[in-house]
């Protein structure tokens, strides 16, 4: 253990950073656009972006962002708007993941899915509106997020949640319903789908810093550990944690004959494997030689030891 | 008329720049998987996705993005990923447009819409991968498009898209079906269900070059005219041409109950109104002194006097 661990507390840590997070999100989600105007559809739009984004969720990717960004002393207001671009992202893409096309699910974070709050174009618009939302906080006009991280930040944001990414990994999810996958080939949609935007996360954050190659590979690396780790934890809770626990319906991939860690590796290997996949980022960050590795390092540790 | 529109023919030009905007989309729209893994569901993506944009089209907005270019002699290379980016956004908003839960529409450039084509979740996606990979082609790691350039593109273009352009339109249009609309509410939805992408086509195209301020005010002046026009010709076809001239369903928005520039203005003042929009672009271009207004020129004729 480095010496920058000592005595560090995620808690504090988190609590301070989620402030800062919840407070961006809330003046950010919101329209360029007079309240009550036509109709007050604005406004509609809005408050559907808010239920998305807002009240919920445990904000690991922001964490992420922010923990990268400390780990290499980067720039701390361009990791904040980094860090609500790419919850944004992540908010779109579970709002349309709950829609009936796709996995039709009526809970989620504790409360009905967006498209049941709000109906079904409602719930397509705001999550079309989010990703948008998502560049255009990136891009900020005026400030001190120099022209050159902008422009960095977009391009990993749109490679995480695009068609090498999550969008590619939502399709390869949906074509699998029945099927039998290889660990190879499920590792290959989970890195993807859910692995690419946490692994993009890191890369974020470290891409508020100054940019050394070796770090940057390093981080690559945390981020991809701890992507798969996350799927893999996430599986497992499937089967072991009940609804009010995750705050979603449990037992969901079990029922739609949906291949998962569990189905392919059996409960006691899914489990150990996220031992291994958490050893392996925690090497990755020792190996980055980081001024304040200790956030990452607990952000790791509690993707794998969560309970929701 | 100027000096540099003697002689300057539209066809020409504009089949010269189509080319290599086709081949551009054709070449971008892809994704960067090794196609047959997984099922193949990532070459199920990028088909829905190459369904929606190639082969169909006027490529308007591309060409406007060209039009500005050339017109304030900007980086050509810039420009040709600022046509492609923003052809990706509109292609993605007519993907989820036509979906059930939004217009239901079943025909679009004369092809079956893409969720009836490849079912509603794999559009949905396809519309999401779209708007991820259009800010994927504003920000090439490689190559000669300054990272300025790039933040001011990726801002132009999620502004046009996003929460205060395209989605806050769409949501404006869904919310007033069966309601009167007044002038003003009509053309504040349109100058953001189209017009802001219109608008953003030019000032992305003026972006790729020096960036003088009269003339960036002109020419946004320049484009909220087209926007406009654009729209307010749109509703007059919606009603004079038949579905095989549109490669569209006709007299769509009637039996939608939507409110229309005809519904609100009638036939000949629509068609008059119009005209004066095109006057007031015209006028703007000249206020702009640019180097090359003749394609623009051309353009804002064709969006006027368009049979399709």
């Amino acid at each position: 253990m480095q010496s920058a661990d000592a005595g560090f507390l995620l808690g504090p840590w988190a609590a301070a950073h989620l402030l800062r997070v919840e407070d961006a999100l809330s003046r950010w989600v919101t329209a360029d656009v007079p309240v009550g105007q036509a109709h007050g559809a604005p406004a509609d739009l809005v408050q559907a972006m808010r239920y998305a984004v807002l009240d919920g969720g445990k904000r690991l990717r922001p964490l992420l962002v922010l923990g990268a960004c400390e780990s290499v002393q980067g720039d701390a207001a361009a990791a904040l708007r980094a860090a609500c671009a790419v919850e944004l992202i992540h908010a779109y893409s579970l709002v349309h993941d709950d829609m009936p096309c796709m996995d039709n699910d009526v809970l989620r974070r504790g409360k009905p899915t967006v498209h049941v709050q709000f109906g079904e174009a409602s719930a397509l618009l705001a999550g079309d509106a989010l990703q948008a939302l998502a560049f255009e906080l990136l891009t900020p006009e005026e400030g001190d997020v120099a022209p050159a991280v902008q422009a960095r930040l977009c391009r990993l944001l749109a490679r995480a949640a695009g068609s090498a990414g999550m969008a590619v990994g939502q399709a390869i999810d949906l074509a699998s319903v029945g099927r039998p996958l290889s660990e190879q080939q499920l590792r290959d949609m989970h890195q993807r789908k859910t692995g690419a935007l946490l692994r993009g996360s890191v890369l974020m954050g470290a891409a508020c810093g100054p940019g050394d190659p070796a770090q940057w590979q390093a981080l690559s690396d945390f981020g991809s550990a701890i992507g798969l780790a996350f799927q893999v934890v996430d599986d497992v809770l499937d089967v072991t944690a009940d609804s009010a626990t995750l705050g979603k319906t449990a037992g969901k991939d079990a029922q739609a004959d949906k291949p998962t860690y569990v189905s392919v590796l059996g409960l006691e290997r899914s489990r150990r494997y996220a031992r291994e996949l958490l050893d392996a980022a925690c090497t990755a960050l020792e190996q980055a030689r980081l001024a304040h590795p200790a956030p990452l390092r607990a952000l790791a540790h509690m993707v794998v030891d969560r309970s929701h």
